[in-house]
């Protein structure tokens, strides 16, 4: 039986864009293949307001985050510890050699301008990188005013976003808000299977990258530039997947940009009132998250079980990540799910734990 | 229209496969996940004839092709440029800051032990990589006898091989010739849609990368054996190709493993022989890919406009590569073509030519 997916990603993917993974194959120098790279890009620089560079990665988000420090990381960078992802991307940027300083933020709350100015204003950063969407605490923090932030203060500084589980649930101006990279997988708010990675580059960060050393290949910037001027790749790409995003921008656009968001946002808002009604919100009110809410168990309910139960109703949703495992649940409320998918996920809770 | 692909990948997928993208998504640390990786590495250890480590790694070839360098080399390797696909691995090896000595073949033809044990008897390399199959010349290099020579007089030189276009299209006995890395993408002679990598590690590379310097996280042995033990992947991997694998590797077997190999050579040799009879091999006959041929054009047709005219047709071949476009074009056999597939496309080719 199949379980529709109420977890942060992998998120539930439609029949349409099922459909579009099941296309005949195409050679990836052919033009065909160009014309659909070619389209894909210029659909997703109207959607992140970009005129920066676009990147398709084949590789989930984890391969370009580390790409992304190796491409704009000399040096030494400025991580953050907000949960379980901003903590790998540090860890990814030390097992990559880099030093790096460690803004330690409270589970559960978020990010401020004032932490990463008080970090920046030691000097000696080249880049900070932030987590926009915590899909460990289901905190979405301020990158609009981290970006303002950073370029008047710290206009040296490159920003790199980790947008993995916000892009395409919630608006993210690129150039407007001077993010320098901005990178995101297919398999969240996008509602594809996983396995492609998107990622905007500023020109300030690709000619800041053709400085930095050892920047290896696969995820070079340059590298990948050379081939994304002709809409290719430098090796074979994960055609299957592009031809789905393809058609998901289109259907994006059907349903139109403000009425996703907004979608989002009224998903999270029942999600939100449940939660308060039944459980506690984990999280800052200040900065919840649009897509993923964390559901603080203070009823102590097993969710393994819960899981177990909802199973058994065709659904799945998250339990706490590493160490809010048990003590926390998550609810995703992204990508192609309806408020309608919400409101009954939340009603078969209330019927197996009785609430 | 389509145009049946008989360039070197990626190959032609059949509708099978094509269904098995387009399975409902699962959750990637779920029971459901768990058991089709499982499942997809025993298959292949009984395929590649190994008890050593498989990962899957959610990257084309060339992105694995780096991690085995960073994973296995902290200062010198021997590479290979027998043509486009081995020299673009050595490319790799010096943006990752290793140390290279390159063996130069001449174009069109083999690696030969001899060489590989001129070059490595100077010392100081800690791995030779050797391309199984040169995609851009169709040359299938000797790895069982450059495995026994390694492993006899150096046994502490790691072997690579980059078996992108090789794997599943001709028999590949890791474990017994000795090879400590063994790589390709799916998109080849696994006739499947780009985007996922198989790897085999031998345990004395694993041990041997422990002690490298700046692994990395994304293509990290340690990082992928972590998450293998419990059939898992450090990030989200790409479900819906490694589905199509787990579909693929019961065909495979379905046909027969030796049966798949002579239909690959029944192919091979049909190519080859419609080849000597209207231009010629430019490959060493005693070296001849069983995947890919590659014809050099003694005719001096314009591949271009015969390429268009297969379109018309429903077929598509692949140019010579690099500085072989023009003067050669190339016929790949590999994956679920059938050996009426290539009578068919030579035929359509003698009529198009008058041949």
């Amino acid at each position: 039986m199949y379980k529709k997916l109420f977890i942060p990603g992998p998120t539930h993917v439609v029949d349409e864009i099922l459909e579009a993974m099941a296309v005949p194959m195409i050679g990836h120098r052919d033009k065909l293949y160009s014309d659909l790279h070619g389209q894909v890009v210029t659909k997703l620089k109207k959607f992140l307001q970009t005129n920066g560079h676009i990147y398709l990665s084949t590789s989930s988000s984890t391969g370009m985050m580390e790409g992304s420090i190796r491409n704009c990381v000399n040096n030494k960078v400025l991580m953050t510890d907000c949960g379980a992802f901003s903590k790998r991307w540090a860890q990814i940027a030390t097992l990559n050699g880099k030093e790096i300083d460690l803004i330690k933020v409270e589970m559960g709350q978020a990010t401020t301008p004032e932490m990463v100015d008080e970090y920046l204003s030691k000097g000696g950063f080249e880049a900070v990188c932030i987590t926009h969407n915590e899909t460990s605490t289901g905190v979405m923090n301020p990158i609009e005013e981290i970006g303002a932030l950073v370029k008047e203060k710290y206009p040296d500084v490159l920003v790199l976003v980790d947008a993995v589980s916000s892009m395409a649930g919630t608006e993210i101006k690129v150039d407007e808000w001077g993010l320098d990279v901005v990178l995101a997988g297919t398999q969240k708010a996008f509602a594809l299977p996983p396995g492609l990675c998107v990622v905007t580059v500023s020109e300030k960060a690709f000619q800041r990258s053709l400085d930095v050393e050892n920047r290896g290949f696969y995820f070079n910037f340059e590298e990948l530039e050379k081939k994304a001027i002709k809409n290719q790749t430098p090796a074979t790409p994960a055609i299957s997947i592009i031809n789905a995003l393809n058609v998901q921008m289109d259907r994006i656009f059907k349903e139109g940009v403000e009425a996703r968001f907004q979608r989002h946002l009224d998903m999270a808002e029942h999600v939100r009132s449940w939660t308060r009604k039944n459980f506690a919100l984990y999280s800052d009110e200040n900065y919840l998250s649009p897509t993923v809410t964390n559901v603080h168990n203070t009823r102590e309910i097993d969710v393994v079980n819960l899981n177990a139960e909802l199973a058994k109703r065709g659904a799945m949703l998250s339990n706490g990540y590493g160490d809010l495992k048990g003590k926390c649940f998550r609810i995703a409320h992204m990508g192609d799910l309806q408020v309608a998918d919400v409101q009954w996920l939340t009603g078969q809770i209330d019927n197996i734990l009785g609430l």
